[in-house]
């Protein structure tokens, strides 16, 4: 086992203007090599906060990763960093030098003396090949058996080094045989309290497999994490956790790792010969964009009505006058009649309406700001229909809802039929 | 002046599988705001690990600014750590506790004992308010004037709480003057390549104020960033700047800064007494839940029909039969039925109709894959249909259809009476 912590060296890389991908792929790529990654970060180009970044990263990890700052400018200071930081000098890599002066020689430019900068390593490094750039990286060794592996910052140049250099170079040294395994359980209908409340024990239990609950926009996702010395061990590991977490969490998950839930959505219509449609006046739309995410939804999804003026409401969807005069917009009974007049006119086996205050106007005492009524009509002609008061501003009540409506529609779906397979 | 560094918590961002862009956002609001940003670290949900990162990063810089492990759950440990680096213990914010109680009772849900902790804060922090979740942010003081301040990791709770909260707080305790003013012009119905050859050598002339031109999903921004003592000085500095692009741009630009292309339309509508309605095939809803994104907009925004099956676009849009038989739905004469239709029925004085191929499946030899015709239906019953054929993928055509609808809509409604004051 190996643990390293990730130095990103660029200035540019703390104005925000750029967002640091570099950082993702290493980690992800170490990850799966067995490599424990500690923490990461980004510094800029400061020759002594680079070196304390270092040294305090190398007190708690085995090694560092390092990318960018390797280039032939004066900026370029992780070199000098890593030296400072280990205590080391440089000596010329004779091999990169000549492999430079082949290059400049080929495109017909004359070397300069910083070009033969970037041919210095730390004393005592092992050269990391570089297959698309004239830079070397390198991996420099401390007194103590720690060390600071760097690669170039140009994605292109940093890729390949990482697979084809490092990885095999730290599986070698390390006898790495490990990976890491991840399997998603995606949950709507459920707030990440009640997950955690359910499924608390099992998190504190377990190290490996490591469980991580993730919200997002009204839905959660369970991880669950396994190192193991193949795939088929981590899954071996991960399928106990897997079949207890879903026996706690019955009836909230709707599909695993790469699913969408309007994907779901779409193959139980489709399974069961059955077609939807949408009459949404608050959520303006978003139900339907949802459900035509998913490529093929012109088989399950018939269209709908975005009846954001009662006028259309009346016109489009056969919503009773009086029914609007009596109980307002926002009402259980026009969203019920909103459903009804979808399916019926729409020609759906299913329709779904929405109707309520997206805000940050129209609230009275009785309808603040945030109530929505979803109503969904089923076959045979049955409505039901549901009152929530979703909080946030007008755009998260909007999405909220729209999250609401489709959880409505698959918890419809899944129970349509008593035994119906999950989705897998 | 005042330094910091940045740390994002999370064991999932060390894990590669997502790209942190919440740190990129953090950087940038603070590098606005005259705040240096020296380094930024990920580390996972380790308390150890987590309290030596801050403790590091307290001995190089004044303040840390934390995002993430703000949840319920027992691995969201930053008030933890955040104690435990600076010495302090916890105390309950009695208002965030009512404020999460309100939360719970409205959505009819249970408060769990884990919510609760969300409630306290380290003692004698100053809070910083959720407006869009239950998790409340704060700034915890360290005993030698250092400072942690901790957001959520949620983009839609921590931006606000940022912008809104931290940066206010941190102008005013450290009387930041130095800082960079931006001015955003925010274009449409032009191209990024066609931009960068109409000023090209601006962006080469300008150091300060420097020029950048940023694109996403069929628009773009070119934001001009002025650094001086304050913000009138920055503002004169871009004064001259701005206004030739402008020139150049005459005919692109709809709006400034936070402006959006919807706002600006709902704004146009409003002054010329219009209504708009959608008739939507290929885009699913994107117009109209892109209309309904600006407060207030049932004001100019009627509804509309998702008329994703033929059946609809007859039933719902007096679409002839005949003419879908005779050219396909994705056409010319369909489009333009569809917007007439829409005007007609939903009772509007215009109308956006789109039909198209979004695929991946549904192409033939002469309709490709990002075929997609656009019809707007003024007033006076003309119609206009412009043919285009968008590059990339079924969300990418889908979101860039929707862009394209809307910037034809947006040019209606500026020539639509020759002496339109310009929308500031």
């Amino acid at each position: 086992m190996v643990s390293v912590e990730l130095v990103a060296v660029g200035t540019e890389l703390l104005l925000g203007q750029l967002v640091d991908t570099n950082t993702a792929f290493v980690a992800h790529r170490l990850a799966d090599a067995g490599v424990d990654v500690y923490a990461s970060h980004a510094v800029g180009d400061n020759r002594e906060r680079i070196v304390s970044t270092l040294r305090s990263a190398l007190s708690r990890a085995d090694g560092v990763v390092t990318t960018g700052g390797l280039g032939p400018t004066v900026d370029d200071l992780t070199k000098e960093a890593v030296c400072d930081a280990l205590g080391l000098d440089t000596e010329l890599d004779q091999a990169s030098l000549n492999k430079m002066e082949d290059f400049f020689t080929a495109v017909g430019r004359t070397m300069r003396e910083n070009n033969v900068k970037q041919a210095m390593i730390p004393r005592g490094a092992r050269v990391l090949p570089n297959a698309h750039g004239t830079a070397p990286g390198f991996v420099a060794f401390g007194a103590d058996g720690t060390f600071v592996a760097c690669m170039p910052g140009v994605p292109g140049e940093m890729k390949p080094m990482l697979t084809e250099h490092l990885v095999p170079f730290l599986r070698e040294r390390y006898a790495l045989s490990t990976g890491v395994t991840t399997r998603v359980l995606r949950t709507v209908n459920i707030a990440e309290s009640e997950i955690d409340h359910r499924i608390a024990d099992l998190f504190r239990a377990s190290e490996n497999p490591k469980i991580a609950v993730l919200a997002h926009g009204g839905r959660c996702d369970v991880k669950i994490m396994a190192k193991a010395s193949s795939p088929q061990d981590a899954q071996g590991m991960i399928a106990p956790l897997q079949a207890e977490i879903e026996r706690r969490l019955d009836g909230f998950v709707f599909g695993h790792d790469g699913e969408t839930l309007e994907g779901v959505i779409h193959d139980l219509l489709q399974r069961h010969q059955l077609t939807v449609s949408v009459a949404e006046s608050c959520t303006g739309g978003r139900i339907a964009a949802a459900l035509t995410r998913t490529p093929g939804s012109s088989k399950s999804f018939v269209g709908g009505v975005v009846a954001y003026d009662n006028s259309v409401k009346i016109s489009h969807l056969g919503v009773a006058r009086q029914t609007l005069d009596s109980f307002g917009a926002v009402s259980e009974q026009v969203v019920c009649e909103m459903a009804l007049g979808a399916v019926e006119r729409l020609a759906s086996t299913l329709a779904i309406s929405t109707t309520g205050i997206a805000g940050p106007d129209g609230a009275t005492r009785e309808k603040p700001v945030g109530l929505v009524w979803i109503a969904l009509a089923g076959t045979n002609g049955t409505v039901n229909a549901r009152r929530t008061e979703f909080p946030g501003n007008r755009a998260a009540i909007q999405d909220r809802a729209t999250t609401a409506a489709l959880g409505m529609l698959w918890k419809y779906l899944t129970a349509w039929e008593p035994n119906v397979p999950r989705p897998t």
